[in-house]
């Protein structure tokens, strides 16, 4: 941490400084400098709560060197983390990964006939939403506990493991039971309760980037979890609130190497939020490929037309199969994925 | 609901979309225009849930004429309506209210101290956190049921009302155990189960605006809350996020004239979140007050220098009692407050 | 200037940071910590171009400590700049102006009567354009040279000096002959052709913030116009985008203390951009004078309804007098006006 | 058009808006409705300036369905339009092509160099600046005419056509003598003298979006240039402006399928800018031309570390090597490229 002085700080706000930051427990060095003092804290492991220096007499602006994250940080763990959600389905590695489905979950035909199409295609997880967070309480929320039934039944036909939402504590429990991987929505990044409560379960969580989070906040969003204990976090790229109504969202795919740079936990990329439109889908998933995501979450819908949610951003069965063939063409490109063998799942 | 086409879509793309509406349980009128056609949906009760309509076949836009939400607008409701926090403590009226206090409770005497300092410049009632959301989870997350215990203890003390946030279900009711009005934060706004467990609640809430959420949707989660019963919500603008680093908030106070315009729940603001600086707190609780906030909501510390959180944002009480002066000149310029009688909290 | 390397950086990347340092004229400081190596550069003016050293091997980020504008600021200057745009006009002294007009310059008998009727309501100076700069090249973009006429023919029947807008340096030239302040507009603050050239000038400037410029950038652009001699600068907050479409613009008043803390430059708000809607121009502009602007720019139209542009923002003349009442209370209540001397045409 | 009535809007109201439409000379056409009376707008070509009834009694929302720009849209030309800037380099062909070199020209032997290396490695074009604007007065602003001088020197040397930016209208004339292609930067994307300026000359222009423009504003800026009779325009995105930093910018790559679907112009992407880092161009350039993009503008110098200007972003020139073959291998995934004829300069 740094502590820039005012121009005309005085030796009494100088030394006022210092003793803030000795009360807190650590080491000040103050290096006078031609325009302006600056004081330095040693000792600062990143996590130090300074919030009250930046209104001290004197004081123009508290620069943080450290990071305030540790267990996320490449610093604290150098080589890439590989999330298993399921035998053989390794999110981080070599290979590229593709979940696909529906939005929401809304019949045992609808999940079956989506989870048969994108099982043909070589998607390698399904997911579908059975507990839904809509802006408006007047829009479809979602089958609950039934959905999670469907999804269950699903698994067992295709072989496909299962990436489902939880809302809050008691749905995580739930959620738990029945899917292999446990995804945090947008709206929920920072319900530090919810975040906390997956900490302290056995089971991989999908951490989804907020609608206005900064990389810095997915960042601490996921250390939350591994915090408590549960280190099978992927994070999940899926668009970013702006300015232009152009777009449902604005897909900022230079979180991918971002993250990839600062972070050992695999990061994929859902270009159906981050664009909202079908047509935009495509293109925006290759981009997230050619970024270096390690996978892809997108929505597949087997009659898009009569989805209860989401259907305008959901593909169909046949625009996907040709999206996975670009999608293995770029990975390849890149060096990353290598043909999936075909008694996997992966791309 | 409008359904526009674009310019070269064929006849059996604007059969699809009547079709569509059709399905739905409304009316299509079609327009055919010199351009391009549009198609009207009649009977449209605002809640369609129309999403798969964008994705169709020769569709170029959707647009929502009616608002998505029902019971906050002012449509539904034309007067304003008052929220009664505590006898005598009314937000929404004729006066301009002042919530005061530290971010978090710390320790009985910092409470109390910050309680009286408050009552005795003339606040309305008392803010102080037990539940703390912060971005890191090794910054400090407030004392819990403890912090509680310690705002009921100065309630009876000083007669000043309780207002202090809740995090989950559980902490909620916690909360509406000791408190006057369960405030909602930003990083919760849109967490639904939050939002619906305090809509069964008989206490009034006070709903901070999300660090990115439109207007619209603010008001959106306020109607999940009246949704499931609970009229007393007070909404609260306290900054969203911007480009712009110069401040930790942009504080956005066309928020103020426009909710009123849209609806008639109360809106109070918090230049203390909205600014993030304790020498901008002053000049924009002035600038709240002069756009037509219902109140302010503050942060007082009697030690800004040793606060455990948002010290740098916190008013010393001399401060604050400077303001309140300069607020009651406002509130009396615009013909709003009236000053308050000695009796009352009010302003 | 302060470098912060990797975690991981060695001898050699340290030394080849100093060793940059050395050669753009600076002394380097390296400073072992605990977790990493920061490197100070002494000497540093503000004014260094570092953008390559955040690309060296082993730097993690480059830290500016310095302010990168010199004579804008507040250190450079310590007292308030007053800004003279015409004998007893004063900008940014102890009176806070109002400077009132149309959009555009329409025709003689609209501008007049617009002048008069601003005049009588106590407007210190008459806004009006006569170049506009339009998004679309098929709206209406102003009188030109004939607006500028008219313009001159106004002031001299009522005494207001005139404010205008110039969009290149052509048009700067003209608008210099007749208007008393040449307007810069926000899409053409960072036109550094266009500020070099008012900087020559000997005539006020009054500098708009871009659509969304920081207020850092802001104040650069006004060096740009310092640095060529100009010291008559006015800023103005109008408005930045964001993500939320309720309103034209959000309207950043934090930027008015903001602003007054940095610099010594005068700065006053534009409620009617910066809202884009007529009911919200009147409580944004008490906010504006309430957080403490040195005046307001706002357009008032002798019959909005028929306004070539931006006539959903203008003020009837009727209203616009209310508005006076108002803004002459809340100085006072803030301790700023004073009543305006009834020779002058201050508020 | 459609204009939205409030709810409680009276016949007097909707009849008011019909009047208003009817002088503005097109037909009103009432839509009573459930809830509310909508009036469409017949005989609108896009260009109807409309503004002043939004501000109309009784007026909720004035809705656009046509598009403000005419030219410029898919609708008046459906199939792709080509800019060839120099013979045989086409742009917004089959193949992508990559224009790249130094930020700014430093010197003979630095131009040449870059012109050289990046020729190896397969370029199409050069780029590299001669007049630079820069946010503060103090940093270098380019060597001007000797600059241009310079690259068409290196043009006779390596058979590369030059693009470099032009600030004002007197630079683009001569920017117009010595280059094949004049570049409008960002911070001039709304500068409408200097495109109406570049509009009256035959010359390709290549676009730049503004730092927080919308598309639509793009849009109407290339409206601007092709309404002057100059319809080979190339736009480019370069990242927009966002809460996060960081990165330098948002890469916006949504806007590559969005503008492909809207307008007939080529579209090309600047990873440089769009991210600001060195070690995320490559990353971002192979997700640009996954996304569809047309080109890449990307900047390469001899030697990063001593750049006068964006050193951090500039590729060494053996990374630039390697860059080129990653997006061969993936226009070639996508079914765009083609390998380049050796004799070409293409892709």
């Amino acid at each position: 941490m740094l502590v820039v002085m005012q121009h005309d700080a005085v030796p009494s706000d100088i030394e006022g400084v210092c003793r803030a930051i000795r009360e807190m427990g650590y080491t000040p060095m103050p290096m006078p400098g031609g325009q302006r003092t600056a004081i330095g804290l040693l000792g600062n492991d990143g996590r130090v709560d300074d919030s009250h220096i930046v209104g001290l007499p004197g004081v123009a602006q508290v620069i943080h060197v450290s990071k305030p994250y540790k267990q996320v940080s490449r610093e604290w763990k150098p080589s890439n983390s590989v999330v298993t959600i399921a035998p053989g389905v390794h999110i981080g590695g070599d290979h590229v990964v593709v979940i696909a489905g529906p939005c929401s979950v809304e019949s045992e035909e609808q999940i079956m006939t989506a989870a048969r199409a994108v099982r043909a295609a070589g998607a390698t997880a399904l997911r579908g939403g059975a507990f839904k967070p809509r802006s408006s309480p007047y829009s479809f929320q979602g089958l609950g506990k039934r959905g999670l039934e469907l999804l269950a039944l699903v698994r067992r036909e295709t072989g496909l493991p299962i990436v489902t939402e939880a809302m809050d504590e008691a749905g995580a429990e739930l959620v738990a039971e029945y899917a292999d991987c446990i995804q945090i929505g947008a709206r929920n990044m920072q319900n530090y309760s919810l975040l906390k409560s997956v900490g302290r379960m056995n089971k991989p969580v999908l951490l989804k980037r907020g609608m206005a989070a900064t990389i810095n906040e997915l960042l601490l969003s996921a250390e939350y979890i591994l915090a408590e204990g549960n280190s099978q976090v992927i994070l999940c790229e899926r668009g970013v609130r702006s300015f232009d109504s152009a777009a449902r969202n604005m897909f900022d795919l230079n979180a991918i190497p971002i993250v990839k740079k600062l972070s050992h936990l695999p990061i994929i990329a859902d270009p159906s939020h981050g664009t909202g439109l079908r047509d935009k889908v495509i293109p925006m998933a290759r981009a997230a490929v050619a970024a270096g995501a390690d996978g892809i979450l997108v929505e597949v819908h087997p009659t898009p037309d009569r989805a209860l949610s989401d259907g305008a951003q959901s593909l169909y069965p046949e625009q996907f199969a040709g999206l996975m063939q670009e999608l293995r063409a770029i990975s390849e490109a890149i060096g990353r994925a290598g043909a999936p063998s075909p008694g996997t799942v992966e791309l």
